[in-house]
């Protein structure tokens, strides 16, 4: 068995479609949640998702080979000082937040140094939905799974994350902390920002009842993402700052070019990007 | 028969799409095809798109009932031009345009005021591809078709260009070429703006190729009205200039906003906009 007992704190999308793909894998005995909501634990046990579940982490942490955290961003410092005199010698730990650079952070204030056995990662999976009743075994099939090992993990560790994201079929990768916070501030956390303010900028226009009726089938999918947790994002934005504010400024400037391209009339510049911007997508999704 | 003899000028996906739904429909007779290119009009009478075609405008609206221009917009004034003498006493015209201000224009300048029966016209439909190839015979069903009909335009005119969407399926609504200007710079116009704004800026990052590889699902629905046509994304940009710099510039400041409250750990600012967004958004969805 890969992982005998496998404690997951924060039983929502993330974590329940985690316990779910491992189950059906096969390669886990014991699936023990943690929340501090008893009801909702109930009712993950309830639906298959987990085998046991407690209340207080030093309880949830007893005994576990592998602790996944996925909890909100803002939580994880809490999170390990309450596991931090509970977890045994051999205990792995990972967790599943989109900034790397502030997870490592947390861990590296409540513990003193990073521990060896706390692998952070990422997988790049989701949907707009949340909670355990959105979960599913397939999240992460063919998705990937972004890990950021240190210079000082323990190996035995990285192979154990590494294969635990393989087993619920998804592709592992290994970047610095730094580089994944950077990639992702450019590839998603950008685009949420503009969804988000591209929804808020028509929503608070006079005639906006009317404006949203004429949206057509582009407008749906280039808005959906802003009907991502508002919490969430407001998390990410904080957790990676520094990073979202370089990829902002950019794109703020390119706008900026834009707009006085439109102003000036300058149709070599407007053709040059709009041509450039669909052979890059088209090779991407091609891709 | 609501129309005899229909002459479409330019048969891509939208005129296309229009002539099959309406014989799919039975509501017209004949319909002619007419472009520069005749291989091309060729393929659109082997795909049963159209039954007749000519080259020559002059020779292709000779004793049509309707014509619909369904060319890309900096074109329009040279189509008006070619039909101007050789249209009959009963013949009405419309388009398919983007941007209502800038056709209405174009044919002030070449009849010397707006013709009576000339009904400006704007499917809210299409998708990212082109050509006839592309063109489906439900492509209207349950959209919408806003026309923006004068003071002095004839009646019937407007009747007979409602009764023609209607045929196809469409929903047709009527509104000043003002305010569709000004709602279509909101709802379409900016955000393939900030698509193509986005997919440039991404694309021009040094890691292009790593970027472009990590973005998910929620990139690549965002995005994928960066693939629309470049020239005619230009054309529109130019001809609808005014209202979609007002959009621009409000979009701009509100996301100036947005990276000050992220650049000063401004919490209750960001909760508040992506709340305000989320709640717009699920709202537009749900109805």
């Amino acid at each position: 068995m890969l992982i005998d007992r496998l404690c997951i704190i924060g039983v929502g999308l993330i974590g329940g479609s985690l316990a779910r793909a491992l189950r059906q894998a096969g390669v886990v005995s014991t699936v023990v949640g943690c929340s501090r909501d008893e009801a909702h634990l109930a009712k993950a046990r309830q639906l298959g998702v987990i085998d046991e579940y407690a209340t207080g982490m030093a309880e949830a942490v007893q005994g576990a080979d592998m602790v996944v955290i996925a909890v909100p961003m803002q939580a994880m410092r809490d999170v390990f000082a309450s596991i931090k005199d509970h977890l045994g010698p051999e205990t792995v730990i990972t967790d599943v937040g989109s900034v790397k650079g502030s997870a490592v952070e947390a861990a590296k204030q409540v513990f003193g140094e990073v521990p060896a056995r706390y692998i952070p990662g990422h997988p790049i999976a989701g949907t707009e939905k949340n909670g355990v009743e959105a979960s599913f075994a397939e999240l992460y099939q063919n998705r990937r799974v972004i890990i950021t090992p240190l210079p000082d993990s323990d190996q035995a560790a990285v192979n154990l994350v590494s294969s635990m994201w393989q087993s619920a079929g998804a592709e592992v990768i290994s970047m610095g902390v730094e580089h994944h916070d950077e990639v992702l501030a450019a590839t998603s956390h950008l685009p949420h920002m503009l969804a988000y303010a591209l929804v808020d900028t028509l929503a608070r226009m006079d005639d906006k009842q009317e404006i949203f009726s004429y949206a057509a089938g582009g407008f749906r999918d280039f808005t959906r993402i802003a009907s991502s947790n508002p919490q969430m994002w407001h998390d990410i934005c904080l957790a990676n700052q520094s990073a979202l504010q370089n990829v902002l400024h950019r794109f703020r400037d390119d706008l900026q070019m834009l707009i006085e391209a439109i102003e000036k009339g300058d149709s070599l510049y407007l053709k040059e990007t709009f041509t450039r911007a669909k052979l890059a997508r088209d090779k991407f999704v091609s891709e």
